[in-house]
């Protein structure tokens, strides 16, 4: 008599988590350093000195009743109110506290954002390749989660496709960018394209469709990749963030969300995000991971190595022929497989004890994911095992 | 075209917070200590020093990116193994890591527990006077919060109308012992005599009816009160466990669910949980703090205030002719109001200050919560504004 749903999910075991944890287990036999293990996106640099200081000093300096009490239900309002400040001075924007919300990584901030601008039937847009656990978020919510097909020539987004797939139901449009598992940024042209249709289906439609742009890789873009500010360029935008890729503390759940107020309804919807805490029983982050990471919104871990070890693989798998569109961001790349099915020929990595992720998981067939949030030595060690896997088709 | 549900919840503002907000303001106008502000339940005592040197140690000591990596979904192994341990030592039990969910907050695990027993339509019993916030928690799964009317004599169970309640889409009892905001402790004998009607009834309806147990409270018993564990004397038990009261931690968001293994799908729960959480979006409680308080888990805050303040409070206010059930644990307390209208008897008290919360919200009338987490100084002081309230009426 338990709840069949929840048992179902159960069996839908992730393919990502399975994969690390046959990494994990062949490191055990063979040694750490005899595995290529590119399956989870972990960041493997430190948080900034600045975050572990600023959590000592508040351990050692504060009155430890109002230090761990309770935060309210929105977030800690110096919190708040240093997230919109920065945003202000970094993106040029018109956050106040109204419009932020703190909350637990960019997985709540985005299954809060879905409940709250859709009711059960209504649809939401994402576009592949997109990072598979949208699924579980949306489906919770009783909204329906619509693909777009991945343009696997640059991983823009497929306008026609999705010109053909919105309709008067989709409520939101949910985008990644920098993109997991592509590794792609979507350009100003993307980004206004995109602004400019939804302004005209809102028209047509009667009602707003917001954009609820999935942030956690803004932090890591690469080198003269241009990385607009989304909700710069739309006014009905809800951003997700997470510290967890910027300050490398997936652990610790921290994140906001952003409403532009320009969309007119900031402050309800922050109140309603209070709401579905509530509902959900999840109230509010951890006070003091709030506390220290608002001292810390200026810097990032040192985020460098991701860069290095694209540059490495993106030059030396072309070299050895692989096709791959070049990455603007993120530790994720997504070469074309060199047959056709993609989980036989992740498999065939596995054996030279390559782990790599097929694309099946992210809705595109005949590609892989590469996490290179691992040491250089390691990645600079792996391409001989690329170099193998290619031997067996070449 | 917003999610008209949470809109309308924005609307339902919680009397608790509303007074504590006013005892806020007015604080700032009269001064802190002109007010007696006994409206929320928030730890007024230190964490023990062990809990942040364990703090300050784990970021010292520890390599910080595993320390601040991803938890494991169903919480870190080394804490679900300790609080096991812990569990099994105290209370004789034979729980082991699979039976442990770490959670944040005893707000969390009973949404999850009832997400987990439940279909939407299905049917959750509870008993007043109660605490509001299981409303929304119940609310948002589908399932149906029916409540059975309080025993104002004693502050137990109203066995018959219980009796009269169940059905057989009841699936889940949900029980709060040490209670707030009665502060009554449930007797071994009320429990078990719960155990044997739920029992007869799983029999009679052919599926098992689980004790949701939200068990907070539990290191707050006053000296000399019987206290059983629950579990220990029903299978079928859900304990849902927050460290926010018994390590004064409320805004740090920890807590777990543990399963009865003898319920025989412990496992199975557990499993479920972590999937209610993934489709929530809300991973996992942040690792820091998983990690620190699995060092403390022998431990607590130090308590004896309550007790101290129970004391003053339960005879002083005896003396004046109030008419109060001695409460047992926890930090409430909840008298006879002098007038059949709690909340006007309540908005009365506030004209002298005293901020003190109708019974209204907690499914009671007449009575009024005393939350004497407050120094005792200020306890002993509010004395005379209690005499005055009564001089109104008697």
């Amino acid at each position: 008599m338990l709840n069949q749903h929840f048992i179902d999910m159960c069996g839908q075991k992730s393919v990502i988590r399975e994969l690390f944890m046959y990494g994990r287990e062949r490191a055990a036999e063979i040694g750490y350093e005899n595995v290529f293990d590119y399956s989870l996106g972990n960041p493997s640099v430190a948080p900034p000195e600045s975050f572990t200081k600023e959590m000592i000093r508040l351990l050692n300096e504060c009155e430890p009743v109002s230090l761990h009490g309770y935060s309210p239900t929105l977030g800690i309002d110096s919190a708040r109110e240093a997230v919109a400040k920065s945003l202000n001075d970094r993106f040029d924007m018109q956050y106040e506290k109204k419009d932020i919300f703190m909350v637990s990584g960019a997985a709540g901030a985005i299954a809060h954002s879905v409940r709250a601008v859709t009711k059960p039937g209504d649809e939401v847009i994402t576009f592949a390749p997109f990072f598979p656990e949208y699924r579980p978020y949306i489906e919770a919510t009783g909204a329906t989660l619509k693909i777009v097909p991945a343009d696997i020539n640059n991983f823009q987004i497929n306008f026609d496709a999705f010109i053909d797939m919105i309709n008067d139901k989709v409520m939101a449009v949910l985008i990644n960018t920098p993109n997991n598992p592509s590794g792609i940024v979507y350009s100003t042209e993307t980004i206004d394209k995109l602004a400019m249709i939804l302004t005209e289906k809102e028209e047509e439609f009667g009602h707003p469709i917001y954009i609820i742009s999935d942030e956690p890789y803004r932090e890591i873009v690469f080198e003269g990749v241009d990385s607009p500010f989304v909700a710069a360029h739309y006014n009905n935008t809800i951003t997700c963030y997470s510290f967890s890729k910027s300050l490398s503390l997936p652990g610790e759940r921290i994140g906001y969300i952003a409403v532009n107020p320009a969309c007119g309804d900031s402050e309800l919807l922050v109140d309603m995000f209070g709401q579905i805490s509530r509902g959900i029983g999840h109230n509010c982050p951890p006070s003091i991971i709030q506390l220290a990471v608002s001292k810390c919104l200026y810097e990032t871990s040192d985020l460098s190595v991701y860069e290095t070890n694209k540059n490495i693989l993106y030059t030396e798998l072309s070299k050895i022929g692989y096709e791959i569109v070049e990455p603007g961001g993120t530790f994720y790349m997504f070469p074309k497989a060199l047959e056709d099915d993609a989980v036989a020929f992740c498999n065939k990595a596995k054996e030279l004890d390559l782990i790599i992720v097929p694309s099946n998981s992210f809705g595109v067939d005949g590609h892989f994911r590469i996490s290179y949030c691992i040491p250089t030595e390691k990645v600079e060690r792996s391409i001989a095992a690329f170099q193998k896997l290619a031997d067996m088709y070449l």
